[in-house]
């Protein structure tokens, strides 16, 4: 099989990015990562060098481009079926991909207001309006997951699959803006917190250099 | 098989209805359509007897509750492996989840500017900036995929596949925009036009009474 590039925007702030890595980390799959430095005059020329809708990240493989974060992670799920991205029940492979797509698409005030900022603690920043809705409907959906899936494991379906990767960069911001959570969130937390994949990006996030204006989605 | 039902918000505006209504309809299935109505006092309370996230569209399904567009879409293409509504190449099946997953998440200028409205013409509105960036992308994204996969028929990918309902709103935008296409947008907006479901949905579109404020993504 052919080698697979993960090309990203930075570790620091870019929550799409964040979530195929932490897929193709857990499938323990060699690959090679590019990263593309932002508020450069050559962003955009090397953006556009891997991506034809000028968004990160993109994977590569072979001749391959997957310009998506969900289309990455659907690819992948493809490719390894033996990791169970997905749920293997076919209800609650539809109830992790509706998380997933609910988040693709949706929370913005949330993504406005507590953009992804791993290395930063902004207890109190961020609570505009809509914001407090967002997270109750997220402590909500994590609740009735954990709930009527979570056996065998402490992620959202059990073991991890693709709804935690879409979910991680919102643990970061509750951990960024100090959000307060119920115990079934705290705990949830604390098990993507613990993932070494999530460990790793973080700490390549405390050495990147600071961007001036983030304006990556 | 128990029986599908579509919980859908306004024909006229709602262009994530549209886009499960036209998979379903494509399958040939019997369903059934419970339209909420907007703008009373009711409405919120409606949606969220039947999803979670306080969004439409949702499928109903004996038990299973899928509250969004695309996990419907991906719900239906396991169901109905016969029916392709991916293409069968796994190289052209990532290229479409891409192109879906960028609608789905993108092109925000477009979409907040040139609103769908089946039944209004305005032409020369909309022009915000980043609309002409939004539909130039479109444009070539179209181009690309027809020349490349687009062999054996006139959509995207040939035959129908998800990737039409997903961009079948956007023609219709194009329409009451009055947006000038390329002659390869000018002929793909021509084939989905003249897909019946959507014929019968613009139909019923006519005929419904007037939001006084569109709310709903």
């Amino acid at each position: 099989m052919s080698e697979f590039t993960l090309v990203v925007a930075s570790k620091n702030h870019s929550s799409w990015s964040l979530r195929p890595y932490l897929v193709l980390a857990h499938l323990g799959v060699p690959f090679r990562e590019v990263l593309v430095a932002l508020d450069t005059p050559d962003t955009a020329a090397q953006i556009s060098r891997y991506s034809p809708s000028g968004r990160l990240p993109a994977l590569l493989h072979g001749e391959l481009v997957i310009w998506d974060s969900l289309a990455i992670c659907e690819y992948l799920a493809e490719t390894f079926p033996e990791a169970r991205l997905w749920p293997q029940a076919p209800a609650a492979r539809a109830h992790a991909r509706s998380l997933v797509a609910e988040m693709h698409s949706g929370f913005q005030a949330l993504r406005e207001n507590m953009s992804m900022d791993l290395r930063a603690r902004k207890p109190g920043q961020g609570r505009a309006p809509g914001v407090a809705e967002n997270i109750a409907r997220i402590q909500a959906a994590w609740g009735e997951c954990r709930a009527r899936f979570g056996q065998g494991g402490p992620f959202l379906f059990g073991h991890f699959t693709i709804a935690d990767a879409f979910y991680a960069p919102v643990v970061t911001r509750f951990v960024t803006y100090e959000v307060a959570l119920d115990a079934v969130g705290q705990a949830y937390r604390d098990a993507v917190l613990a993932l070494p994949a999530l460990q790793a990006w973080t700490e390549a996030a405390r050495h990147e250099p600071p961007v001036a204006r983030y304006a990556l989605p």
